[in-house]
């Protein structure tokens, strides 16, 4: 059986990885918003560290009512829409359908899976450089790993399901290097361990990933909420060993540089920052448990003052 | 008998207060940087809410190995640059001179004092908003209060001592709104309820104690480092109430707007940042006391990098 794959959200995340799997064979239905004309008229671009390639049809629609139900249904937007999923995903549904979440940050599945006639959920994280660069038009620099892990209610781990193979077969045909995770709990964890100090901190500071690691005291400051988020880690009990903060750091220094995050991008674009998912959910979680986060609390606070001030429909 | 006045330092601060002395009569001798000559040949200018004046002669001097000994010497230099006192200081000092450190943060006294020839140091804290607006020529805009304590080895809190008296007697004089201090530790963190979050944020976030305390995330952030201030000061042993916090936010919120912090102005004008005495010296007190500061210490790595990227001399 080949499964048919809807993608909402068709940005650089989204259209790259329908592309790719478009590509491969695979039947993809593209929702788009505002690059659905161009999209419609002349598919999709993508030039890529891996090749570059073209699509000159794509099934782009503009409201998922037009979509066939879909086995597969990658959800990419931005998590601040989130809220919109709930009209979105309904029309496109079946008894099997999955869907993918590739989003950043945590606790963000309960609330998909609550829609009427979500039965599965897959939890995806993306390690990606891959920007729009015109409309329907995207660049692959670097990159483009997704770790996949189902989600079950209460993140109860539940190991790497007939579904999540399935489906990470399916990627890994179209060339997509996939990681399997047994705990998407702990996936998201290891994640955030990342996401929130350089994501937080590169808009805060105004600054690329190269210059918060040469300074000796952001640094230190990037390592310190490292330990905050492992100890957050452990309000879900799931302990992450120290030593991830320094593969962490000596991953960071080996980016190419100048690397902005991609809430420093959201940010110099005026667009929502991911803020709930990322820094405001694991605060509650933590706080749930009794376990403060003051410096995490502080980035966060900072990064809501900074979004009210200078961006756009948050 | 009239005391001698020296200012060490002649910017906005020293400029104001030793204007203020020699209009009421005192001799006061002004050591100056880079506006000796301007200073020398016209006096100084003073545009103040409280009516202007002008000082058309005033004892300037470029080196302290030229001044006179002086009863009290007051220190007005930004706290960054007491390293240079141990040179300035020795000449213009006689056995009963006295050292009053207009200078905010705290810990400072302890090494004023260990210069050879300082027996005794008095700290004051200034709540003025006074800027230069030309070399030897300045705006005074508001309030102009100082507080003053006696300081005795560690800080050892020693009443309204006569000396104490005697020096606020005579700024009284000179028109200068006066408290006197039983307590200078005390004093000082108090202060540092409303130095540490107010400087702090408005470098890190750009933004004037308005736009600071108007955003319900940023206000709520001060209250918590407030919080962490007066834990701060219990590793000293004073315990300031928690209503003093809801009086600086209400005191905060009465500024007129836009206000800019202190350290808000040395950044805009790339100048040394007063982050040591202000936030590293307190981090330092509490840690000794093995009492953790988390968002004081963000605020301190925060500012440490932005000071590392954009001011000089520091």
């Amino acid at each position: 059986m080949t499964r048919k794959y809807a993608v909402i959200g068709t940005g650089a995340i989204g259209g790259y990885y329908g592309a790719m799997l478009q590509k491969a064979g695979f039947p993809v239905h593209f929702l788009l918003r505002s690059d659905y004309e161009i999209a419609h008229k002349q598919g999709l671009t993508v030039e890529s560290v891996n090749g570059d390639f073209k699509l000159p049809k794509i099934a782009a629609y503009h409201n998922s009512k037009e979509m066939p139900v879909c086995d597969v249904i990658i959800v990419a937007l931005k998590a601040t829409q989130n809220h919109i999923l709930s009209q979105i995903l309904p029309p496109i549904l079946h008894e099997n359908s999955v869907i993918v979440l590739l989003q950043n940050g945590i606790d963000l599945e309960p609330q998909v899976a609550q829609i009427p006639g979500v039965k599965k959920v897959i939890g995806g994280l993306c390690s990606i450089c891959c920007y729009k660069i015109a409309p329907a038009s995207l660049q692959h620099l670097a990159y483009g790993q997704i770790t996949l892990g189902e989600y079950r209610q209460n993140y109860q781990a539940c190991g790497i399901t007939p579904l999540l193979k399935a489906v990470s077969d399916d990627f890994q045909k179209a060339g997509i290097p996939i990681k399997t995770s047994p705990d998407l709990m702990y996936s998201r964890w290891q994640k955030l361990v990342w996401n929130i100090p350089y994501n937080s901190l590169s808009v805060i500071l105004d600054a690329t990933t190269a210059e918060i690691m040469e300074n000796p005291a952001s640094r230190q400051l990037v390592t310190e909420i490292m330990q905050e988020v492992l100890l957050g880690a452990t309000a879900t009990n799931r302990d992450i060993p120290d030593s991830f903060i320094q593969e962490m750091l000596s991953h960071t220094e080996k980016l190419e540089t100048p690397y902005l995050t991609s809430m420093k991008l959201d940010y110099n674009a005026r667009r929502p920052l991911e803020i709930e998912a990322i820094l405001h959910n694991p605060l509650k979680i933590a706080q749930t448990a009794g376990i403060k986060l003051p410096k995490i609390q502080t980035l966060y606070a900072q990064l809501k003052f900074l979004r009210d001030r200078h961006c756009q429909n948050h």
